[in-house]
């Protein structure tokens, strides 16, 4: 089993990375293989371009994006980190769905039917947020969630989806992020 | 009255292209005064960054920012242009919220409470989707309009919203995009 772990933070003092820390901690102790994906790290560039040189039909072989097609692929599971930002997730990894989750790799059409192509992989997303629990679910009806879940990555096929949601962040103590932190590694070493 | 559209796509032939472009028709035609912010053809860079060197905090001051938070600030009126994609935004104007958008220019913290700061202005947002309406609303819940709509826009203060959007537009016959083109310039026109 690989694990591919696609990560969009770019402070090395956030929670994010310190979840970043804990996930590969846990699997380096169950000894799992996996790779990483820094989006900042890698200064990937997430502007999806589409003009006469560009065609959508062409995505598929686009230079740019063919190594993390390459590593998605031999991917059995997708680890997901990010911060929630505008009830979404940050333009660096919004790009990332937009480059290389692309038609005739992610998904395809059979006539009017969308099918997902990454049937055989499970996810893993780990996410942090500043709004309450209970305010997300009222008043945000869990959107960053559902649109990510339904309707990108159990759209490509993806249907054994794991969540580790964390809520308060921003007015969160040095207690609870250290127990989050704690969930996470042990989590990560039992996959 | 100035007039800010803020449109984000990179093909001059495409739908998108032609609905900037009968926007401007229109709004000359009515001797408007607009500004234009192209993210493409400027390049914007949406990829926030915050780390040591870049708090949260200093985002109001970011000196590349400070030219779109000027043009904003000086509009009464935004328009925003763009394509659904993965039932958000483009990368590209998600970074322009996530960068632009922030704490003590677009909305502050009055202890617990948010308090939108552009609340002067109205805004018309224009989006094309490839999906056919019926199914946005029973299957996808109106998510990608809702998110900019209420968790954005007036969550920022902006509370005369208008939207005009273009659905099942991959497989639209020349003739109804022509009828959408010819609506967008009369609705800009009569601004």
């Amino acid at each position: 089993m690989t694990i591919l772990i696609i990560y969009a933070h770019s402070n090395k003092d956030s929670l994010n990375h310190a979840i970043l820390e804990n996930v590969m901690k846990g699997l380096k102790e169950a000894k799992r293989k996996f790779e990483l994906i820094d989006l900042y790290a890698e200064k990937f560039d997430p502007v999806l371009v589409i003009d006469e040189q560009h065609k959508p039909r062409d995505l598929i072989h686009d230079p740019y994006t063919e190594k993390y097609r390459n590593k998605i692929e031999q991917a059995n599971q997708l680890i997901f980190i990010y911060p929630i930002w505008w009830y979404g997730v940050p333009a660096i990894l919004k790009g990332f769905f937009d480059r290389v989750f692309v038609s005739g790799f992610a998904y395809k059409h059979h006539g009017k039917f969308p099918k997902g192509l990454l049937k055989k992989k499970s996810a893993w997303v780990i996410y942090t947020i500043d709004s309450p629990a209970f305010f997300i679910r009222l008043f945000r009806k869990n959107v960053e969630w559902i649109v990510v879940r339904n309707y990108i990555l159990k759209f490509c096929g993806i249907k054994n989806i794991k969540r580790t949601r964390l809520t308060s962040v921003k007015h969160s103590t040095y207690e609870s992020r250290q127990k989050w932190l704690k969930k996470i590694y042990h989590l990560a070493k039992a996959i």
